[in-house]
């Protein structure tokens, strides 16, 4: 099992304090040992950096955590291989990344997808792998899904979007574990298969008012992070929630955020 | 104009002094202020690091500049905005990357190309551009071009794939100056429109014999860096020059690299 976070938020800011708490179990509180990465967008294109090493060992992570990169959408994950076979190496190590109607779009996984491989109607066609990973076909799988419709691919709504990768997301849930995180910049969508915490951060800066929504497999403060609801499927933009969606339900509009009165996923 | 830099080695090494001799040029000894960036292979996957701000100022490259990565394929870039307007951002910021056929491809590019996007031949179709230069626009044409002859994309030679983009890197060419770097992983690629120097290391090791080759806008030591002909197209890979082409003539195959017997693109 991995560890999954996420940030969105209204107006940039840093994750400094979250990725030195998230450090440590990648390898010295936690036995997620294989790997660490974490993807800052600015705009449309992603920042990824990762590394095949126990996160709590990397000096390039210790360096980023401190370094203030300042993004509104971020997704970090921490990796224990699994299976075990599956090892150590760049290529293996997510957040993943594909550019998709020239936005970067990144994808981060906790779970593990065992016999997906063997269903022959699940063959990545456009996407493909780099590496050896269920979670990197996964998402290779989904974007093959998203681009499916042509050019227009990337002007849709969230519910659009959300219709768009349902079913699929459904089909593999059934193949074992599918906790992740999606996002093309503007939006982080999480399906919860098993676990996931939400924490709401709000503040009054000088002449602007801060949103931050904070995801973790597990918290990371004592502050009042909320379980998600097994089985659902939530979509932030700009640190708001936008949408969820709970089991054999349609997608529900929670907010509507001033940013996304037109509901592109590109702007 | 900006700079380029690039390595192919035989076996992993670090790129920590190039890159320490580059760093001043980005702003300080050098007019190269608005971005640096540095992509490390490691197999098919890249490792991307940029930033829109002067190489010269950068915690971050002075960090990896002495972090050891270990890779067989670097390119690396400092960027001077041309035109200015086209500003600094992290998606207009060079190496740029992209997936195709199960390898990162990786772009850096020298020069400008005013007019390119006026003609309606010349529009990216599978690939798009996240930003805003001609250089990433170019780049998206470079990957339609190679991956237009569909699943078998990239099981080729190094002559079938300089047969692909040949026409196309003459056509850019034509809009202004296109001195650049195109790598899968294995091979480098380096069209000359009008500057670029090569240097070649080698150096018996304990049971191996090491082989780099180094390429470079300018020259960055007092060794004896050859300046490459205007017009020609070197393809490199794993420390030898594999084939070059001279204006107006073909693919001239120079030596066989050993792990590139069956001239597959992606092993």
């Amino acid at each position: 099992m991995c560890e999954l976070f996420g940030m969105s938020a209204r107006h940039p800011t840093d994750v400094n304090h979250s990725l030195a708490l998230l450090r440590p179990r990648g390898g010295e509180i936690g036995p997620h040992s294989d790997g660490w990465g974490v993807a800052f967008y600015e705009g449309r294109a992603a920042r990824v950096f990762k590394e095949p090493v126990p996160a709590a060992e990397s000096r390039c992570l210790a360096f980023i955590s401190e370094y203030d990169f300042q993004s509104t959408t971020v997704v970090a994950h921490i990796r224990k291989a699994n299976p075990a076979e599956i090892g150590r190496a760049s290529a293996n190590t997510h957040p993943f990344e594909r550019e998709l109607c020239g936005c970067s779009w990144v994808f981060a996984h906790n779970g593990k997808l065992p016999g997906m491989r063997d269903d022959p109607g699940l063959t990545p066609r456009r996407f493909l792998p780099m590496g050896d990973t269920d979670s990197e076909y996964a998402f290779c799988l989904l974007l093959d899904a998203i681009a499916e419709h042509g050019d227009s691919a990337c002007a849709f709504s969230p519910a659009d979007f959300v219709t768009r990768i349902d079913r699929l997301v459904e089909q593999l849930a059934g193949f074992g574990e599918f906790n992740f995180m999606l996002s093309d910049g503007d939006h982080l969508t999480a399906p919860v298969h098993s676990r996931l915490h939400l924490l709401r951060r709000t503040c009054d800066q000088e002449d602007c008012q801060q949103e931050v929504v904070l995801l973790a497999t597990s918290p990371l403060t004592d502050e009042p992070w909320v379980p998600l609801i097994p089985g659902s499927l939530y979509v932030f933009a700009h640190g708001t929630e936008l949408a969820r969606k709970a089991v054999s339900s349609p997608l529900e509009t929670v907010s509507q955020s001033p940013k996304f009165e037109n509901e592109e996923m590109c702007a």
